[in-house]
């Protein structure tokens, strides 16, 4: 157990797995602050804060497009974290240099917060876009470095 | 690797990981009972069962509220039971007490257990919102640990 | 950290879960890909590619059944293909035997490759419930050996 906390790749890969994670589940928030500021709910049970009539309530059952955006946001950050924690873990055990980790694991997260501000601000393309290639590419890199090291088929 | 297996801290959070991961995959199944039994699909294909009119194939590609419920409360652990296994990994390695340890986990995956049933039963707020926040601060503490032992930027 | 990569049940997991995790991956390309030929989009900075009038940019913002189809994909990759990783992760610790590890990883992989086929091109079913199932008891099968190895309550 010691071995591992020991190890300078494993304690980068800790830390920014853990910030990017943190960053991702922040998303849940923000969106309940958005639900509750445009009034805007999935659930019967959800829309009975204060005192309300049946008719009120009901129309809080709504799609509002703030939610959805920052909806959209949240899942693509589980589409593209959950592969970049699995991966940098395992690439964590091929030992690659503790200087070129640390180049993944910063420009992958850097590039995670700059793709949620791009999203939830709706800044123009290819903001977005170019945010979201750049963390693809940065898993890719470290897939490849896992494959060639510790292909076992 | 027999090392990992001999440590007490890393065998609950296997035992607690795969329960918890388990009641996630339950949530499967429990959509696909509320899509039959509610004929409601998503998919033109999997209306075929049984011998069938075009026409009441199409009224099956439905949406019905107690499928979608479902589908939310297994999205929301999908948001909340993955940064939990990530960030418990981790916790683990960083080698705290086995009895804080285990209360992390059990509040957690107890935590999980109640929102499931709370969302699904559709019951009265508070009990889904206080189970999820409970949820979201177990992991938090677990988090502050590792970037607190591990931090390596 | 060596001893890890010395484990060839651990390097097969590495290898069969990065394979696995590219492919989830790959849905977010193909994707992107049927949102670009089919103009159906999500955000309004997604419509602005070459010169075009806000009424013409205003229809791309649709829903259309081919990239609702691929996203679907999308989603039950992440509802299995997360769990496997897991509970894989944790099977892998538990030190079976390297010909059954391989069996299970291979079963669940090959799966979820004719998953993706059956989703994306409309098999008539049972083919997508089939290797859907397929998957779902090989991922148990791991849960189970977990359970019964590393039990601590």
């Amino acid at each position: 157990m010691a071995n591992l906390m020991n190890n300078d790749v494993f304690l980068a890969f800790s830390t920014y797995a853990t910030i990017v994670i943190l960053k991702m589940m922040f998303m849940a928030p923000l969106t309940a602050y958005f639900r509750i500021t445009r009034k805007a709910f999935s659930n019967w049970e959800d829309t009975a804060m204060g005192k309300k009539e049946p008719e009120e309530r009901k129309k809080m059952l709504q799609t509002n497009p703030d939610v959805e955006r920052v909806r959209r946001c949240h899942q693509n950050d589980i589409e593209n974290i959950v592969p970049f924690v699995v991966i940098g873990l395992l690439y964590a055990f091929t030992g690659p240099d503790l200087s070129t980790a640390l180049l993944h694991f910063r420009v992958f997260v850097g590039s995670r917060f700059i793709h949620t501000v791009s999203y939830v601000l709706a800044l123009p393309q290819p903001s977005r876009g170019l945010s979201w290639v750049v963390g693809m590419i940065t898993t890719f890199s470290m897939a490849y470095r896992v494959l060639t090291t510790a292909l076992l088929l």
